[in-house]
């Protein structure tokens, strides 16, 4: 495949997370007080963390949360519960602390960077908001291409750039998120186009579509994925004719993190579908990922199915926001914290037995 | 059912969580700034716990896992990985705060209590240990009962005290911990026996047993079930015969705990026994315990399906100790946080729409 040359660079700067390192970590795992492998997936959690930064004990200081925002024109096809603007007030409503994602990061000690990469509305006089506006929202996706790849590119590029600063700013652990009313119609076309699933199997209720919406948001799904057909040659491609701005942004933080050899956490349906693509861009990316949780969206858990991913939580979440990086953030924690603070059976002076 | 004062008593001051209470939580759940039942079980969480307490908008500040000890003279049958004195071992890891209790408790932020309720060695020189030993270790449930029904409430009576004690002490959400090496044996009994559940169905490898262990262990619990037969006709007397001292205690912190109207977290496998016997004597008792996750062992899965239970994490977690109450704890307060500090509709200026 042929990218734009600052994609090119930077897949290139993205090396695997060295496997040995994954097994240096297992050995002392296993070294710790307790019967092998007994804290299951925090251990694997544990372990991969450890090979991602390349460091024996890593600690984890600084957390950051980054909802990339953008709109959907295909929300006049009327495949949302909500209207567009609230797009816009979830973002006041950010600023203000008052939504779900403020309350879970606080918890989780992390902060939060909310980006306009992609609101209809100008954010020039919102304080708090990075102005990374690449358009004016994405571009009805039922009757052309949500974006152009070029935009699409920049979009990337803008949450490459927050990685980068976050990386620079000490952070070790990024999440994603994203707010955008009608973006679970653009992720289901992701998913269906990349993994090959019929729409069928792939359109949910979002947030919160009775029968009649979730059957007009199939036809919509249907009809984008049949005019952008020719378009829809590469992932990337598929991104821009059917995707979302902070789609995009989502995959950059992706990629823009990986190259930084910093681990992510990815959000829900919305992130994973950005994760996804960054997966095409570059498949060295899986492993610097933690899927957060399994939502509700039935597309999602296909998804899981087909990668053989196993998220860390499922608890039928299907807000977005990066709210359920916010309450994975605690695991991922909790395994590097077992890693770097439990006494070695050596030390305890036990008989590691089995 | 006839039971003993103490206990009669004790059931007699557990109340079951009002319904309604459940309900109002959730009209506040639902007007707050996300889709309707966005938050999943992080809202059922919430309205529970709410409900629990009984009031109108509870903050959660003591956090408390007790770990139940006990040994079990079992091990002679060569049902564990591990010999019995790793038990006291343990218990001084504990103390030094090595061990992965300690940490994810810290993560958590929730104090530790470490309860001898049965152990074999003394503890009397051990400091920081809570001496409550009613008889030192169970006896080996293959040859008879693991102790006397009077032992077996004496247990329990531990537990309740523990919960009275963490009460005034002002915590609001407890977790049960277990160690006892060789304690999914009469684990595996109690499910077996009180589920009705075939036992080569709940017997798994514990801290680490191979297929011969398997077998052994699984022959084991079929002769414990056998010659214990007639003495088990009440659940508190399959829990005096295949059972355990910290199983009891446990038993008894999820009956005491539920008198308080204070929130528990029950960890695995083991503690899942205990909760279980509790559960039977008083059936209001469900509605006050959060299942932490779903563990390896094979019987606990078959538990939560039988019981229309739903953990809160699957993490694939043997350790016991408490380490998953600690993880399920930050959820708990994750669902509570969402429940107090985020905006309404109203707050937000956003229309709730659908």
């Amino acid at each position: 495949m042929m990218y734009p040359s600052e994609l090119e660079s930077l897949i290139g700067n993205i090396s695997p997370v060295p496997v040995e390192l994954r097994y240096k970590a297992y050995e002392r795992l296993d070294s710790l007080t307790k019967p092998r492998s007994s804290l299951g997936f925090l251990e694997e959690i544990a372990a991969r963390y450890v090979a991602i930064t390349r460091e024996e004990r890593p600690r984890i200081k600084g957390k950051r949360i980054c909802v990339f925002v953008g709109d959907h024109m295909v929300v006049d096809e009327g495949v949302s519960a909500y209207p567009q603007e609230v797009t816009f007030l979830m973002v006041k409503n950010f600023l203000r602390g008052g939504a779900a994602i403020n309350v879970l990061a606080r918890r989780a000690g992390a902060d939060i960077e909310v980006i306009d990469v992609g609101m209809f509305e100008d954010t020039d006089a919102l304080a708090g908001v990075v102005k990374a506006k690449v358009k004016h929202g994405a571009d009805n996706i039922a009757r052309g291409p949500a974006m152009s790849v070029e935009e699409a590119v920049s979009a990337i590029m803008v949450g490459v750039e927050r990685a980068r600063i976050a990386w620079e700013q000490g952070v070790c652990l990024i999440g994603t998120g994203d707010m955008g009313i009608g973006n679970t119609t653009p992720s289901s076309a992701i998913y269906s186009a990349i993994l090959g699933i019929p729409p069928v199997l792939v359109v949910g209720p979002g947030t919160g579509l009775d029968a009649d919406g979730i059957k007009r948001k199939l036809n919509v799904v249907k009809k984008a994925l049949e005019v952008n057909k020719a378009r829809m040659n590469t992932p990337l491609e598929i991104l821009a004719a059917v995707g979302g701005l902070e789609i995009a942004g989502i995959c950059g933080l992706c990629l823009g993190a990986s190259a930084k050899k910093m681990a992510v956490v990815v959000d829900g349906f919305i992130s994973g579908a950005g994760a996804l693509v960054a997966m095409r861009l570059c498949p060295a990316v899986r492993d610097y990922l933690f899927f957060a949780h399994r939502s509700s969206e039935p597309g999602h858990n296909l998804f899981f199915q087909k990668e053989g991913i196993q998220p860390l939580l499922d608890l039928n979440l299907r807000l977005g926001e990066g709210t359920g990086s916010a309450i994975a953030m605690q695991i991922i924690e909790d395994a590097v914290a077992i890693y770097n603070e439990m006494a070695t059976f050596e030390e305890a002076g036990i008989n590691p037995g089995a």
